[in-house]
This record gives C-alpha cells, sequence and structure tokens, in this order.
C-alpha cells in the first residue's frame, strides 16, 4: 500500500461562517503537494476586534510550506471567499484559478494594492479541468447568490473529491446558470470519495425556494407605491436580486439610479463578462434630480447597515444628492446576518423619523437564502453519494448538526474544525493531526495577530479607561516634583467628588514621601507600585480598575 | 376656562426600548404637580457604550422640579421599568408606589443599595386608589410576562388617562390575574381621554398567543428526551414559564434545581408575595450530584446570552459543580432581544462542542410573547375608545406605525418621542415644549453624562490605539534628553519594519531640533504640534491616525 494520503485541512470557515480557507494535499506526510480552496475575509466587530478593519485566516501553515502550493481556486466572488488574496499574495504567491465573473472581481481586487492581474488564471466551467501538481481540478458550476458559483471537483490518485462551495439547488436561478442534477449525477456516477459541504442552513426544516419567487413579489410592492420614490437594498453581489429589484422598478414606470461603489462594480463586472446580458439601463444620480420622484428606483448598497454605504447615508441625510422624506418606500430585500441587527436597526428607525416607509423581509415574501436548506443538503448527498462526509462553512453547532445528519443517513462524517488535518486516504475519515490556527487582523495598513495583545489592550482601555502616569526622578533616585496623572475615558469625579487625577496624585506622592531607596532605584518595581496605588484607588473612587501605564523619567 | 393643563413627558422609553420614564403632570404651566410612571434602566452595549455597567434616563429636568413630584408608580418589575430606582432615589426621594410583587422587587434593589424599604408603599389593585396632588391612580391589572403587570388608571381634572404599561390580552397567562375585558370595559365606560399605550410588537400581525399554549410542547420536549440533563433557560422574572418548565420537567419524572441568583430571587418574591402558590420542589445543586442525570432538570438564568449568567458558565466550564456533556439537552424557551444575538450564539456554540444538543424558538413552540401584537393593541384601543392615542414603549418605527395605525381607526394621536412634551388637554393632542434628554451611564460606581465625552474617548481608545508622549523641558526650555513614547493598543512594527514608537520619537526629536523658542515655551502649541506629528507618522506607517496624550514636564 502506498504511503500517500489525501488529506483535507480548514484554516478559516469551519466552526464559524465567514473566512473561507481550505486546504487539501496528497503525496507522503509531510511532502503533500498542496491547494488552497478559497481565501476569505470576516468582518470585524466592536465587541471583540474594535479598530480591526478586515479579518483574514491566519496562514503561517502554509506560508511555511510556500513551495508546496500549487494552487488557490476560488469558488465565487463573495468576500468571505476572495476577500483575502490580495492580503495574502506576497507571502502565498501562487497561482490563483477561478471562473471568468470571479477572475474578474478577484482582478480588481489585486489591481487595487498594485499586484499583476495575471496572478489569476480564468478556467471555464467543467468539463474544463485544471491540472496542478497531483491534481485536476475542474469548476462545476452551482447556484447560489451570486453569479457563476462553483463547486470544485477535485481528483487526486486517492479518488475524487467534490468542494461544494456555497450553494443552493436552484433550476431558476434567473442569472447564472440553473442547478443541473443531470450534470451532477454525471459527474459523481463513478463514485466520491468525499463530499465537503456548506452546512450554513442545516437547521432551516423546509426545502429552500428559487430566486425566482420573490420577482413577482417585489414587483407587487412597487407597484402598489405611487407616491415618492422607491429604495431597495440587497447586497451588490447579488446580481440576480439587483436584476430583478431593477425590472420590477422599470414595470412600475420607475427609472433606476445605482447608488454605492460596490453595486457599480458588480453590475460592471456582470456585463463586462457576460453573465448579465439585459439589465435594464439606469440613470447617473445627476440625471436622476431631473426625474419626478414617484418615478425613481433607487437600488443601493448596505443591507446590513454598513455605516458608509448608501443605506446609512440616505437614512442619515443626502447622498449623492439624494434626499427622502415623507411618502417614499425603503425595502430591505435582504436578510441581516446575526449580530447586524444593531446597525440595521438604527437606520430603520433613522428612515421612520424621515417618514419614510419601511419593508423588511419578516413576511418572508421580498428575499430567499442563497444556501442550501437541510432537504436540500439532503438531496445533494443522495446524488453525490459520497464514502464521508465532511461538513464546512458553518459554526461549531452547524457541522455538528450536518455529520449528525449524514450519519442518520448511513454514511461516514466528520467534525473537522479549523486546524483539524482529516486524512481521507482510508474508508473512514481519520484526524492526522491538529494545526495550530487563528485570526489575522489588518488593522489600518499593517497585519496584527488576534493574539498579540493589540486589540485585547484596546478592549481593556475602552472598558476600563486610561491612566497616565508621569514621574521625574533626579540623580539621587529621589522625585522631582510630584507624580502628574492623565486620564482618559474616566469620569472627572468619583465618589468623594474630588476631582479624580487629584486623588491619584495624592495617594501617589504619599507612597513616594514613604518609599524606600531600593524601590525608588527600580524602574520595575517602582512602576508596578504606582500602577497598583491608582488602580486601587479607581476601585475606591469610581468603583473600577483603570488600565495604567507609568512613564518614569530619570534624570542621569 | 382653566389655564391648567394635563400633560405627558416622556423622558425614557419613547423612541427606544427600554429605560421607561414617563412623566405626567397637572396644573397651571410651570406649576404643575407631577407624577413619575416607572424609572427604568437600558442595558451597555460595546459599540456606543463600552464599560458602561447600566444606562439610566437623564432625569436632571426632574430634580430641578423635585418639589413638585407627588409620586412614583411603577407598573412591573422587570429591569427597564424598575431598573434605575435605587440609582435616582437620593435626587428624587419621592414616594414610590407598586403593587406587593413589584414592591418585593424594588425594596430588594433599595435595600441592597442601603436605602430604606419603606421607601415603597404598596397597593392594593384596582379599585383601590393612591391619591398623590391633584391625581388619583389605580393599578389596573393587565397580563404580561411577569406576575402583577398593571396599566395606571390616572385621574386629573382634566379626565382620565389609561397608561398601558408593558401589556398582552392573555386570559390564560398560568400566573398572575388574566385579562380581563369586563372590567377593562367598566374602568372605560365613562370615557378616556387618553390611552398611552405599549407598542413593542405592532409589526406582529398575527394575535398573541397565550402562555398556556407553550406548555404541552415544552412538556413533550422534556419527555421525549431520557438520555441526560435537560437544561433551560428563560427570563428568571417570567413566573409562569418558570414554573411551566419545572412542571414538565416534574411531570417527566425529573427533579428542578434553580441556578442563577436572579432565577431563585424572582421564585422567593413570587412565593413570599403569595403570586406563586404551587411551584414544584427544588433541590439543591448540592443535593443534585446524588441524583442520576436523567433524573434531572436545571432551570437556569442567561437567556439572553449575558457573559456571567448561568447559562453562560455551564456552556463555558463547570457552574455550582454541575458539568454539561453529551447527552444533554439545552432549551432556550426565549427570544433572542436584537443586540444579543452574538453572545447567545457564542453559548449555542460552546454548548455544541460539549456535545450537548441546544432547542430554540426557532420553531415558535417554546416560547410566547408579553407583548401585544398588533390585533391585540386594536382590540385594546376598541375597549379604551380613549380620545388620544399616545404610543409609547418602542422605538421611532414603532411609534409611527401605531399612530398611523390609530389614525386609520379615526383616533386623534401623536406620535412624542422622549422630551416632546405633550398637552392632552384639548380634543387633540398638541406638543407643548421640547425637553432636552438623554441618558447617564452609571459607570462602575459613579454617574457621567451620555455626551460628556467619557465614552467617546474609550470608544476612540479602542478604535484608533493610544500614544503617549512625555517631554521634559529644561529651564531654558530646551528639550532635556529625547522624547519618549509609548504606545497601548497598536501593532508594534508598521510599514517601514521600524519599530512604531520609535519611529514617533525619530519624528519627535527632528521636530523639536527644528523648534522655535516661541514654540517651545508654549504649552498649548507644543502638544498640538506633537500630537499632530505622531497622527501623521500613525497614518504613514500603519495606516492609522492613533490617539495621543502628551505630557510636558518643565523643570521650573
Amino acid at each position: 500500500m502506498s504511503s500517500e494520503r489525501l488529506i483535507y485541512l480548514p484554516l478559516g470557515g469551519a466552526g464559524e461562517i465567514g473566512m473561507n480557507a481550505y486546504v487539501y494535499g496528497y503525496g507522503e506526510p509531510e511532502q503533500e503537494r498542496l491547494i488552497v480552496v478559497d481565501l476569505g475575509v470576516t468582518f470585524p466587530d466592536m465587541d471583540s476586534s474594535p479598530g480591526v478593519d478586515l479579518i483574514l485566516p491566519d496562514i503561517t501553515w502554509l506560508v511555511e510550506r510556500k513551495e508546496r502550493i500549487d494552487g488557490i481556486f476560488i469558488t465565487h466572488a463573495h468576500e468571505d471567499h476572495v476577500g483575502a488574496i490580495s492580503h495574502t499574495y506576497d507571502e502565498l504567491g501562487a497561482p490563483i484559478f477561478a471562473r471568468p465573473f470571479t477572475a474578474n472581481i478577484a482582478r480588481r481586487k489585486l489591481e487595487e494594492r498594485g499586484y499583476p492581474e495575471d496572478a489569476v488564471t480564468i478556467s471555464d466551467a467543467w468539463p474544463e479541468i485544471v491540472t496542478v501538481g497531483p491534481f485536476n481540478v475542474g469548476f462545476l458550476p452551482i447556484s447560489h447568490s451570486i453569479p457563476e458559483s462553483a463547486a470544485l471537483v477535485i481528483d487526486s490518485p486517492q479518488g475524487r473529491v467534490i468542494h461544494s462551495g456555497d450553494f443552493k439547488l436552484d433550476e431558476t436561478p434567473l442569472v447564472g446558470e440553473p442547478f443541473d442534477p443531470n450534470l451532477w449525477v454525471e459527474v459523481c456516477k463513478n463514485g466520491v470519495k468525499a463530499l465537503v459541504c456548506d452546512s450554513t442552513n442545516i437547521f432551516a426544516l423546509s426545502p429552500g425556494r428559487s430566486e425566482a419567487t420573490v420577482g413577482p413579489e417585489i414587483e407587487k410592492l412597487v407597484r402598489s407605491h405611487s407616491d415618492g420614490i422607491v429604495v431597495a437594498t440587497t447586497f451588490a453581489s447579488n446580481v440576480a436580486r439587483v436584476k430583478t429589484l431593477a425590472e420590477a422598478g422599470v414595470r412600475a414606470g420607475r427609472s433606476i439610479v445605482l447608488l454605492g461603489r460596490a453595486m457599480r462594480r458588480m453590475i460592471e463586472a456582470s456585463i463586462e463578462t457576460g453573465v448579465l446580458k439585459d439589465f435594464p439601463s439606469v440613470i447617473s444620480p445627476e440625471d436622476a434630480r431631473q426625474v419626478p420622484r414617484e418615478n425613481l428606483m433607487l437600488l443601493v448598497t448596505g443591507s446590513q447597515g454598513e455605516r458608509r454605504a448608501a443605506s446609512a447615508q440616505l437614512a442619515n441625510g443626502k447622498y449623492m444628492g439624494m434626499e427622502l422624506k415623507e411618502g417614499d418606500l425603503f425595502l430591505f430585500s435582504s436578510k441581516t446576518i446575526p449580530g447586524n441587527e444593531r446597525g440595521v436597526i438604527r437606520i430603520m428607525n433613522q428612515l421612520s423619523e424621515k417618514g419614510v416607509d419601511v419593508v423588511d423581509d419578516s413576511s418572508g415574501h421580498y428575499h430567499v437564502s442563497g444556501h442550501a436548506n437541510r432537504p436540500d443538503i439532503e438531496l445533494l448527498q443522495d446524488i453525490v453519494n459520497p464514502q464521508i462526509v465532511v461538513p464546512m462553512h458553518g459554526e461549531h453547532r452547524h457541522l455538528r448538526e450536518h455529520v449528525k445528519l449524514s450519519k442518520k443517513k448511513g454514511r461516514s462524517a466528520v467534525l473537522a474544525i479549523n486546524g483539524m488535518m482529516i486524512d481521507l486516504s482510508g474508508n473512514a475519515p481519520k484526524v492526522a493531526e491538529y494545526i495550530e490556527t487563528g485570526r489575522t487582523y489588518l488593522d489600518g495598513s499593517v497585519q496584527v495577530g488576534a493574539l498579540d495583545g493589540v486589540v485585547r489592550d484596546r478592549i481593556r482601555m475602552s472598558l476600563n479607561g486610561h491612566v497616565l502616569v508621569t514621574l521625574i526622578l533626579d540623580e539621587q533616585d529621589e522625585p522631582l516634583g510630584e507624580p502628574w496623572c492623565e486620564t482618559k475615558g474616566l469620569a472627572e469625579r468619583g465618589n468623594s467628588n474630588a476631582v479624580l487625577v487629584e486623588v491619584f496624585e495624592e495617594d501617589l506622592s504619599q507612597f513616594l514621601g514613604r518609599a524606600d531607596a531600593k524601590t525608588l532605584q527600580d524602574d520595575d518595581v517602582l512602576e508596578e507600585a504606582l500602577r497598583r496605588i491608582v488602580r486601587k484607588a479607581g476601585k475606591d473612587e469610581i468603583g473600577k480598575k483603570p488600565e495604567v501605564t507609568v512613564v518614569i523619567s530619570r534624570m542621569h
């Protein structure tokens, strides 16, 4: 028996939703040739990553094996699948493969940061094959909420793996290829070793609905509104939805305006690559000013409440010369991703203050998910009929439920979270190794490790405030003048009603008056002592222990 | 015509959900005698109020009119209605009135902070009347998700106002009084001037369901699980639900354990005040260790993912000697309040990691809301038949929708948000005045205004990091040594790969070498110059402008 093995290693996306990055390898242990599937980002939040711009998978393990990477394959152009390619390009440098629409978006990302376009090689859909190292990889079309989404058919000497990518089973997706069960049956008929599969909607028990079901409802809504402007927001990358919205507007006698950079870029990319052929003509925001409000429909970015997107700006005031008012209608043709509720609700209330009527998807009429529900996942499993199921693209609870479902259906399945290397070579999956994984923060223009302490310090300052203590010691190590304190993020006065910094300075002075020479000579001891005094005084005066930075200057 | 007027002024709860505080007044303008209805809190979040412990309404307006306040009436014992009484007691000092269960909870709150119990006067339900100043106030029972919730019947020389409090129309609430339509008809038959009404569920289009509907479903679920421990979480104050859960457990042959301080306190208060008469017997966590896992049911706090509550601790590890594992079942008999999703999902995934099956209310079987849905709100309006409707307890969008509904039903209605004083004297409501309102943060043990800049500084530090610059100048105003920098919450190295503080120090030194005497002599000018240099260097090196604190020490 060969000692070569086929491995699967998620570095992101398994045990979380977001930041997808999966590795496959084939070869002798520790000498496997590698391919990477997707390199996505996830978005920061104030609770855990304040000030951070983007969150990337930690690719240390890959960088250390850089010379063994034969290619990076991107399944589709959502940020959580393609967003990290430009931020990891310097370190990985491997060729990137994608279908035309995805490649168009990927190239724009690389270009923006000054990297060469030709880092991305365009591949057509199955049956075209990309051969890299021991792998033959094909892009098998599957429906999702973005054009040209693909599953990957990954062939190695140890058999065929189907990596589902993000998917739903939509036979009428409006834009892009319908799900083609016959093609899938054909691809899978000679046996599939493993299906690595999207788990997002495993808890949704009814079959998913087609993109085609929302059009009539949206049209009914837009037609029913005759007063003012109609605004609709959705993910710009959901080109089919944007088209549905635009067509509904046109049929209701409205001119279409696209607002927000991503909205224009996605439509542009769709037209350039031919995935979108008959998008209604649009007018510019400038021309829109000449059009009566009841003949306008705005399609805008910011369905998740993002602060700088068009939705937020329209809710806040003017944007590109447009201003909403009483009589206008605002449609969220979208679902709020958990964690984004506050931002979305803020916008809804700002719109309400302007007298704008807001319609969201609580009725279930104006949005459908891009992910397969539980019965669809079962159906895909039945079509692919894999030896092993490896759930991915899900939090722990989704992966666990997906494993339970698979086992109930009589298949071998494994719960693999980020960092668990799975050996797929045998008849059952085996955990081969645990790799240290994590998150890298893009912070301004630099990358910092999530565990470097940088963001931890920010969170502590935001919870506890910050006190600065400066002390000057003379040549004899005696305090020169009094210690000086400044605070940031703390109440001015405490319970005693004294000014807080004066309480700190008084307590520090008293301590320094009593301190022995040994203490005063040792920076570390002195610093720690001063910090403790301030933290204790904080606890007494304001009921919280602030963060403290002590700067000791010595005159020698 | 009398120049006396009847006014309504929300200080919290109108234009938001939380922090309820409503004022009614009667008398000559600026000499009205006042009553306060509810004094609640709202909860902080990392996005807008990091480090804050509780958010209270800004009661400055009330404090300035302290001698005109005749009483504080608490409708029910939820934190957003009663939570601020101990934090405002020193400043207001007015007598507090409540029904027995609410008074029990309110007194515990006052006692904890050393205030006298007798600040709270117990009133029985309608037809008992409390007379204070020009007002006669009665507590009219209405169902909600806590025992002894009441609407207030507020009579003044200008007629009767019904303040709904939080309510649902539940004729089988299991604990506490059923909604009694006949009593309400009787109270309202002689005409109601204004109905000030809960708006929370105005967007829920189907009639609300009774608390009695969840019991059979919960029992079915608990009975279906025979492996390990069953844990259920809900708001501790939802005593009816806690009882339903406990009874389901007992019927399935399980002993009940209450975990979490609030859970034990609420049950204790319910039994003390007689609202809960036949709660199943419970066992202590210590005794529970002797009971087989399949005979245990834990009822625990923390349905909203609160970090220190029993749910979070059980998800994280051990709590009170109990530890969950494979085969256990965890039921969220609750709805996640918008904004709390991340915390709840974190717990669900931690439980999944332990192999615990999690059931939430996505099926709609295990929870019902405590608030009236749209048809129920309409029904109450029809029963009360008020001249004027004043929506409260809602965000702007809820209040606006509620006003629209009321007008559609042919009633006069007014959208009054916090700070809008409404004159209810005439046939239609009039805005009498705009009062400055806001939020007060309880931060550790002190109160700070939301606009004082304290929390703004914390947020800035958490977004941008913090740089400390210290500079010592000699008697001739010349730098003594080099400037010194320390950073907190910033990457160690920038794009040039140099150490960040060294870049700052180098740039500062260069500037100081060129600076003229005038600059060096003026603290303000020098400080601003140093700050700008650090911010610019930050932008260049790490792509972000940090917060900067400059400390200049002069040797004279």
